[in-house]
């Protein structure tokens, strides 16, 4: 018998029918044996909903008000499913955040959980009910409903799993685990059965959509072993955990792309001591996070900067130029859209040298343009043209071996496509 | 200063722009110097909308989950409320039926409020807060959430009226006060300025939809004053409270109507003891309200059987006669649904004989024939055909010295139409 948290999101939710789907896969779960905790989202778009009613009512809603409003679309789709279980002569019962012990500190929209009461849920767990707890809310101090931020339904499935000891905590969504790249790009991407928490944080940050970040850092940081599977079949998915020796064979473990970020280049830049410290903590001090940054080679005295940053900042890194432009001596700026970051992520690049060497060369004699190159112990990320994205991350993937044998039905998507798709919320 | 508690139903709330008129009536009280305490339903239909999720889910949902599911309606109505204060620059913070101290007992979906603790509403009003309330739901010993039932709302806002010593309870709602008759039927009708709690609960048992009964019923056990007027403007509406040597002079207070009632009528029962017994205990045990009874004069030992009940009782009525018919020995049963209850209320008739007399002979006179009559000390009902209840009202309205000098738009509603109105849901 294990203990099974399962998470799933607001799409598996969507609608009674999609409802019926999860409660009849719980049960399974209890059918053979195990103690079942789920963990939801809100139904399909009511977050959003959520959110623009309340954005017609007030431009800056109060934190406090804005937890407690969002919060109900959880507590609607868990008390659903509970039900749903219970029409099948299983017996639930659902838990909020304040219920699940889910302990939080008091930053609204963004709370950290701080940690997880497991009284309640194991007394239910033992009297063979099935939990099912609302994802992406807890409770503060002062008995106020907190929430985790946007995706925080992946990190209460972590931190419930944590708290409860559960052999595993399976998040479930419409991809069927990890691939070694995106599958609507390169159509023979494979699925990884295993990745480590490191690989999956670097292709998490580099773009990588399934799973939320804090989610596999919290996982991470209590060695909770996560399963990422899909909610419409029974096919296993891709777990992530620590690190083991069987994992560091390959070379590259996967190919994340990112098209949501932008090139800024300011030209005609004085070549002095001071510019470069002064754009840069103008942008910090704007709350714009720049990711890569390129200096080119001065002639006489004057140089180009450029950098990169994620696109939802593109307005406030705009009016920073802008403004210290005159203050610099520079002479104009232009902005870049229509690019897209492609990154080999693989713990084992630590002890194969030679990889920036085969994929700049790879990239090369596919007559793909490097426009930056940044570089962490474990990943090698490269800004190419938007145009050129998905030509990239193919001729990459076969380079370093990642091809599969069998071919995903052909997708040839337009980068304005692929952007999309990556843009989409989780 | 006074403190004003304030209820708002689900029609007042219905969209942003509604929440905003709302946010409007509150900050005007708050500039008038008063502490605000406001007690809102769900949005519209928002109630009605998870109902039917749940029943798409489970035809008998656990009570636990139930009441969790519906209270998130109001929970998002009070927090839309308070940012819609908060944009406009006055401090408000909502509180749900746990926050608000709105202790209850564990009778999920029909639960009993036990006490409210009012420290941290009266901490709120302290700070110049105004505090928002979600009505319907309160908290048992379990920390679970329940629900007061349909309406539950102005109980809710009278509980907290008494718990925090309000000098008023408000009860906005789409209509303007209590009338002598309904305005819709009764174009003569006059609003009251005040009505005693007997002579509002009388009304209100007899088919006037303004209050909910158990508000009322609360509201006299702990004197606390309410004043029933319209969302929709600034007017005066009526207020509710202990009776006062004024309010004796009038003999009748107001005429109330009900074509919600059906009749049943038992041909051809042997007229021997014990059997009305039978009939009535299993009626009961079927939990059907039966209201009024008629046994006709007994001919050759042979009898009819006529009742009224609630048309919400009426299959589980039929399928009790249906099954008793045999063991009593009776002929047939037929049912008429298309009756009308009118019902003369006054705590003046207890000093005032001849109100009987007067009603009859006013009736008799206007060719409407009387089906059933019930009293008690401060009401006279009678059953007329439905096609009748208008002119009965209207008749009844001028021989007791209630026509109003102004009338009201006519308005000539078909039985039919006022059953649909009389019969709509608060």
């Amino acid at each position: 018998m294990s203990l099974i948290v399962a998470k799933f999101g607001g799409t598996s939710v969507a609608s009674p029918e999609r409802i019926q789907m999860v409660a009849k896969k719980l049960i399974a779960k209890k059918q053979a044996g195990h103690q079942v905790v789920a963990v939801v989202s809100a139904m399909g778009k009511t977050t959003d909903e959520l959110v623009g009613l309340a954005a017609s009512l007030n431009d800056n809603p109060p934190a406090r008000e804005m937890d407690r409003l969002l919060s109900t679309g959880e507590q609607v789709s868990m008390t659903l499913l509970a039900m749903a279980i219970e029409a099948r002569g299983y017996k639930a019962m659902s838990f909020t955040g304040r219920q699940a012990g889910i302990e939080t500190d008091g930053t609204h929209a963004k709370a950290k959980i701080v940690k997880v009461h497991n009284e309640r849920i194991m007394e239910a767990l033992n009297k063979g009910v099935i939990a099912v707890v609302a994802g992406f809310q807890g409770i503060d101090a002062n008995g106020d409903i907190t929430t985790l931020g946007r995706g925080g339904s992946d990190t209460t499935a972590v931190a419930v799993a944590h708290g409860l000891g559960a052999d595993v905590c399976e998040i479930y969504s419409d991809v069927d685990g990890v691939y070694t790249a995106d599958p609507r790009v390169c159509p023979r991407a494979k699925k990884l059965d295993v990745i480590s928490y490191d690989d999956m944080l670097e292709l998490s940050s580099s773009g990588a959509g399934v799973l939320q970040m804090r989610a596999v850092e919290f996982a991470r940081k209590y060695q909770v072993v996560i399963h990422s599977r899909s909610a419409f079949s029974d096919a296993e998915g891709t777990y992530i955990k620590e690190e083991t020796d069987m994992m560091e064979e390959a070379v590259i473990t996967g190919i994340a792309h990112d098209t949501s970020e932008v090139k800024f280049t300011i030209r005609g830049v004085p070549d002095m001591t001071g510019v470069a410290a002064k754009v840069f903590s103008a942008l910090a001090g704007n709350t714009v996070s720049v990711d890569m940054i390129i200096q080119n080679i001065s002639e006489d005295g004057i140089t180009d900067i450029s950098f990169t940053c994620p696109g939802a900042d593109l307005p406030r890194a705009k009016e920073t130029v802008e403004r210290i432009l005159p203050d610099i001596n520079a002479r104009d700026y232009d902005v870049d859209e229509d690019i897209a970051k492609v990154s080999l992520v693989g713990t084992g690049m630590k002890s194969s040298p030679g990889v920036a060497a085969r994929a700049f060369s790879t990239l090369g004699e596919n007559q793909i343009n490097i426009l930056a190159i940044s570089t962490s112990p474990i990943r090698l990320s490269v800004v190419v043209d938007g145009a050129q994205a998905a030509a990239a991350v193919r001729c990459l993937h076969k380079a370093f071996d990642l091809d599969s044998d069998s071919v995903f039905e052909e997708t040839q998507l337009s980068a304005e496509e692929i952007a999309a798709k990556m843009n989409k919320g989780r």
